[in-house]
């Protein structure tokens, strides 16, 4: 059974198409138009009734949010492709921290930079604040002060092994080093630097960023 | 070993101490004077570098993140007391999207309404804001619009099972619902509320709530 994966130039999305290529899993895409409110259709609401994306189709499963679809992957394919979840049990507890830091530390001031320098019009009508640009870059900077501390002890988040809490990190990262031309805020961290270099040089990623090109 | 639970009186330790109790693992806490700044202290920055609760410590491994402890210990002690992550690989990934679901749906609005109904204090000096009680409220009757649909099919979030995803809602639902007296939220929505008084109800929550008072 191939799985679909809906939504595949939306950041999030990409996600769970990097796990999917790490793990060697088949799958095929499923185009959502977010900027002509596609997921906002009545028939995608009955697959993720909250109108965002990605959702996956694996055969009868369906399955949205995408650290749960990967963490559901990184475990059902636990001895094929790349091991995204460590090797014990104290490493897994390790790869679900950082996925969390990833999710309430790096990720609200990473969207809110790319709703208000990238693309506005996820701002319903409201323009660009200024304020919660600078605000979010400082958040930032704090947050990868600590990233930095981190590193320097540890290739990857987790510890010394690639795992789902980088993976987490990569579309929105690029967006905010490459797209937004920000890399002014890891340049002097050298830990946080080589992190980045590492994981964003990665084929899985790379191929993904090839194949499905950002909706803005 | 005994666990070390670090912060019992806040909200989101709650979480862990609730999945500990489920799960019949022996605890003890170390509490964290939030309102004092305690989190903020070097000596805690040290377990928890981003200073919030809470933190667990388990002999030499430290652990934090509350939904990351909560899965660590759920899977170590997987026969141990109340299954909390489904019976199989597809339940398991049901359990994670709900808790994605209450994490990035539920819990900002939730908390936001704890921020300025229940503690202005948490504001840092700002004062609370009507608007964003107000859009607040709006965002969570959207959100149990949608927990009401999928409660009509199902007795908890994840399927008919109780899971890590029930638990996650208990402390901000307790805040809403009966702190801040908002049970008109969820009042008209007959599986919702079924739902609310069936987790509110158990003995480790009750026990936990018994136990550790709120800070606020």
């Amino acid at each position: 059974m191939v799985v679909k994966v809906y939504g595949p130039h939306c950041a999030s999305a990409k996600r769970v198409l990097v796990c999917l290529v790490e793990k060697k899993i088949e799958f095929e895409v499923v185009p959502v138009n977010v900027l002509e409110g596609e997921h906002k259709d009545p028939e995608y609401l009955k697959l993720q009734p909250f109108g965002t994306v990605p959702v996956i189709k694996d055969g009868d499963y369906t399955l949205y949010e995408s650290r749960a679809i990967m963490r559901y992957y990184a475990e059902k394919y636990r001895s094929q492709g790349v091991e995204l979840l460590g090797k014990t049990i104290e490493e897994k507890g390790l790869v679900e921290q950082w996925l969390e830091v990833e999710a309430h530390n790096f990720h609200p001031s990473a969207y809110n930079l790319t709703c208000h320098v990238l693309c506005p019009t996820l701002l319903g009508g409201s323009s660009p604040d200024p304020k919660v640009i600078e605000e979010s870059e400082a958040k930032l900077v704090k947050v990868f002060n600590i990233y930095e501390e981190r590193l320097s002890k540890n290739k990857y988040l987790a510890g010394d092994f690639f795992s789902l809490a980088d993976i987490s990190h990569l579309p929105f990262m690029d967006y905010v080093v490459n797209n937004m031309g920000k890399d002014y805020l890891i340049k002097d961290k050298k830990h946080v630097s080589a992190w980045w270099n590492d994981i964003s040089s990665r084929p899985s990623w790379n191929k993904v960023l090839e194949l499905y090109k950002p909706p803005i």
